[in-house]
């Protein structure tokens, strides 16, 4: 059984829209904010180097960037201001330069939403970003939130 | 042939991030205003009651809500800050209660994210949004946008 | 001594912006969300009736709405994704019908902004929101957080 | 009199809130647009080199940035869903190092906000900015703009 990352993420004030609700673009952004703090729970940051990190398994002085290439999200119930979303969290799938999301967002025992995001491992080459297979120590990192393994 | 709606939009500084480009939920949210516009352009809006619109074939006093229930977005070149981003977008499928907008976004000739979203037409009761066929009028409002027909 | 209220707030990545550093306006948010914080610590939030709050000394089924009138800020350091920003809010003004936050925002020792934000109390009327005198059991619930008393 | 720069901005769906209207935080960021849209339309941006821009009386590479360090605004109405808001913006002041906009937001004849806004010239040294003296080719290029000359 995988870990699953749990996020909690009060809804703002701003994040609401005339609707009443939490506009589905805040949702799909903690979905994201949860991506972010499960990389931090295992010490890595979708912005800075990997090799100042905790791992000293990496000596490269190589920073790797996480573009987003795919989004997928179903909306189910609306949220609304003050309330406090559960976000859930999984590694999907972990391809070779790949990783894949799964989010479930829920208020108590209701679905608000679920969501799959992949992003892509980059390496910064010039001004371009180029793929690159993801490190193994990213993937031992990974692997205990790894739903498909 | 559809008509494509064209819907031109800046990326403003706000909506770029510490990776020096758009960030994804901004691309997503152009995607949402190319439909608020393609929609006033017929006579339309996600928040009024249509029946003091243009189309008097609505007697009703009923106001029509379109809650977003599915999007699917890919990501492929990143878009910067003054970038003028073209938004193109039909209707991918004009079923009896939703609507699956298509969007491609580009600049000049590159490709920067594709989107599809889906809205379902709803009336109010009460506090609650109740899904119900989207009416005649605003099908017919929609048609000439119709890839699929 | 006043009661000083600590919202702790980490910077998170689509609130930054192409300089590499939070956008200002996400600086003025975490304000607005520190003034929330302080108000559900005494029970209270901006966007419900008190009526059915914790306060049974107010019987109306009154709701009381706070319209932002006025913000001045000062922006002093940048701060940066992940960073967590220690927002620290008290109470400057408590006028008859509006109220007068004071934000210090920090990272460490370091002064990231100050900011002040006025409110006023309003009670909706029809479709218009009339500003009141603040009820006096806000007034109490709010006391321990005012500067100037 | 100095030229008035007008720039007219549609609330956008996602830009309102709860309360119905347009959250304060998207009419302060009106403003910021305003001030990029009149950079623009004298051949400047807060994001690029001026050395490769319209003017070529500055031979150097320096690229010139613009933290804000100051915003001051008042609410007075609120704005709505799909209202197109007028902003006009002038130079208030235009320091040695400093600028400060003036912006007066407004649908037809009602004052929606008004606020100041100053930024300072800096320059990258290493990965800090320091503060500069506006250079007068800039300073030339604004003046028309200048409410206080």
């Amino acid at each position: 059984m995988p870990s699953v990352f749990s996020f909690p993420r009060r809804i703002e004030f701003c994040e609401t829209d005339a609707a009443g609700i939490a506009h589905f673009s805040s949702l799909i952004i903690y979905m994201e904010q949860a991506e972010h703090a499960l990389l931090r729970s295992v010490g890595l940051s979708v912005a800075a180097s990997h090799s100042s990190g905790p791992n000293p398994v990496d000596p490269s002085a190589m920073a790797y960037s996480w573009p987003r290439v795919k989004v997928e999200c179903e909306f189910c119930s609306p949220g609304r201001f003050e309330d406090i979303i559960s976000v859930e969290t999984t590694v999907a799938a972990l391809g070779k330069k790949s990783i894949t999301y799964q989010h479930h967002l829920s208020i108590g025992i209701t679905t608000i939403a679920t969501g799959k995001m992949t992003s892509v491992c980059c390496v910064r080459e010039g001004g371009s970003l180029i793929s690159t297979p993801i490190p193994q120590f990213i993937r031992e990192l990974l692997h205990p939130f790894c739903s498909t393994l």
